[in-house]
């Protein structure tokens, strides 16, 4: 897909976190990138939802320059960029304070795979960063952001771990587009939204089986996935 | 009632589901059944609820043949056969991941009667399956899901347990009619919830006395309940 | 008022209780009395809220007796009647199972007063019944429920205390008309709701003084009262 | 601004208060101050938000003698006023007994900054006031606790601490107007539901570090504030 495209999508993914309940006033940010042309759209910073338009999306280059738009863009955006880089096969990068993801983010607890659920998504727990240190803070913090995500997937498939926690922030998702990577921000809350019931009911919760992850992940995911629609 | 009528009205059980705010996106599935035909009617797999029409509903037979309908089933439509085969009396199956029934399930807990409104509706507490075995997990899982839910209620009416959570996986709930176990299936949501707090506030608190979880199970069940208006 | 506009007022009072978020499907009920005439109108037994009507809500006398409707009186109404029996001060009754009052009543335990919310509207902490004995279940039983919530108040003032647990069951409200009952309903999850987390917070959370809840007490009710505008 | 405009703008911080679901009834209020006139429009006592119109917002003097409008101010002006006469720089105070930041009060609990969300908006921790005195409570109670809360901030920019709680009581809110002020109170509740959540998977949650809490909070506030757009 070419930018012009995205752009809308990248609305489109916005709009989703409303929708979802995901974001109040300007928090939150979705992207999506255009492989092709080297070229990102973004949601410009501080600007309300609900008065979003396609031509407020933010055009950049991946070292952050402006190509199209006249606002500023999120003040996360280089957080965004260095995820772009770092996988090569993520379309979409998500950024959200919802409330459930950010507690255990705050709480700096990865969220243990206590069901069904999580293992349709997320082929392990959702991983929490490592607390950045005063010099990562200092100078390129949001940089310094998307270089901790990185380095806590290692060498993970993006797309078995669709998002993460950063500690004492908030959870960032990714897809293979801006939709995709909304749709898995929504799952990731709502996942996190469970698991902090299950410790509630039971501090003692223990994760299920592997073969019970893998059975419901490989339902949706990869070459010998059952469900949905034949693709047409 | 013919399939034809139950399909429409698995189109209207499923839309319940998202009206009383117990599904996300794709998750959950209803089903009913026209025992005179031997066929049931699904909800399919993957396609986002407010898309779906009474088109859409996948109709099989009981050995999951579809005989109408252009599109898969549910992942989980072996759970549902084999639930409608066990029990005679059942005339719709509901599975949800809703939030509550499910913590309480990855907490591997059963849900203790701890007032009227659990009495009302569940005759017991309402339980929790074991574990499925690696062998249960790596051939024919679904339908093993449906083996132990079975196994679970034993020789119990379905009609005085009207639904059970699966460990690690979330609730399903059934009824005499695709609609019946979707109203059930809300009703196990909210006793979910408020059993949660209620341990939240007291984690010695115990079960009301079986004279009074009888008293009210009848008012609402069996030749002599006083519930409701006289059916015309 | 007359009990032809008090029904209209009982119908208002119960679709507060969905508009509020404190009823689910058919759970809950509304009702008002006229003294003058010595009948009251409540909520018919099992029928959905989106469905009542003005109609719909049946007229009895002080023993329960039809005098007006066609329809089976909600299967509480022997609690309502006994509240209004033994509180001559009291113009109408709301029973709802709504989520936090609920858990406390099956937690059993007392809502304190943490906070000047709760002693805005009530003179004391929110008390919970013992619960009924087998006797008191087996015969008489929602006559006995309207008993043991009268026995718990003994001989205070209805309007100090506008609600009170039935142990295992759930909240009852009252107030001097059917509206105010649905108001104090309404108020008492509130405050229940808000209780439930102060205690989450802080497990030693004590209640405030007595100063503090006379003080807002008074603001609110008694000849004194400063809240709210000058009656026309 | 003068008071004429700042009429409506408070009608709309009320109003705000509705559609974040900080308000139940006629609970909370909100004002605004023309420094200029010397006089504040704030909120009538007890009148249902639905039925507010800019005509309703009661104009009245520091000392709070009315001079514009027919309806009784709300019963915490003299709060207001307080923080008004101690702040010059505020222009806007909110109060509500929104559920979770009331929780909090009444845990008598200041909210740590456990997170980003918080460090945006807030320069420290939340804090919560001493409970008021017998003396405080029987005397000028209203302005009592808007000494107390004067008093909590000591010497802080209300701008780098935009809302604080009291005891038993529930929060409030300021900024440099009406809608700021209503504004820094939804952000208050978000902030102190995602902490309650924070407590409750980690009882030993620690705050984030010092410089993570300036970098967020500076990215927003001050000269070198980058966030949103540039003012026109």
């Amino acid at each position: 897909m070419l930018i012009k495209e995205i752009r809308e999508e990248v609305l489109e993914a916005n709009l989703e976190l409303v929708r979802r309940g995901l974001v109040l006033y300007t928090f939150g940010n979705a992207s999506g990138i255009s492989r092709a042309e080297g070229l990102i759209a973004i949601k410009p910073s501080g600007v309300p939802y609900e008065k979003l338009t396609v031509a407020d999306m933010v055009v950049t280059d991946l070292d952050g320059k402006i190509v199209e738009g006249t606002l500023r863009p999120s003040s996360d955006i280089e957080t965004h960029l260095e995820i772009y880089k770092h996988f090569p096969t993520v379309g979409g990068v998500v950024h959200t304070h919802s409330e459930f993801a950010t507690a255990w983010a705050q709480a700096a607890r990865p969220i243990p795979c206590f069901g069904t659920t999580h293992a349709d998504s997320f082929h392990c727990q959702i991983p929490v960063t490592d607390e950045l240190t005063s010099a990562e803070i200092a100078n390129d913090y949001e940089k310094n952001t998307g270089i901790v995500i990185c380095r806590l997937l290692q060498n993970l498939d993006p797309a078995s771990i669709p998002g993460a926690l950063v500690t004492g922030h908030g959870p960032f998702a990714w897809g293979a587009s801006a939709s995709a990577a909304a749709h898995n921000a929504v799952i990731l809350e709502y996942v996190a939204r469970m698991a902090y019931y299950t410790v509630s009911l039971n501090n003692e919760a223990h994760p299920i089986s592997r073969e019970l992850h893998d059975k419901h992940f490989m339902r949706k995911h990869g070459d010998s996935a059952t469900y949905g629609q034949v693709k047409a």
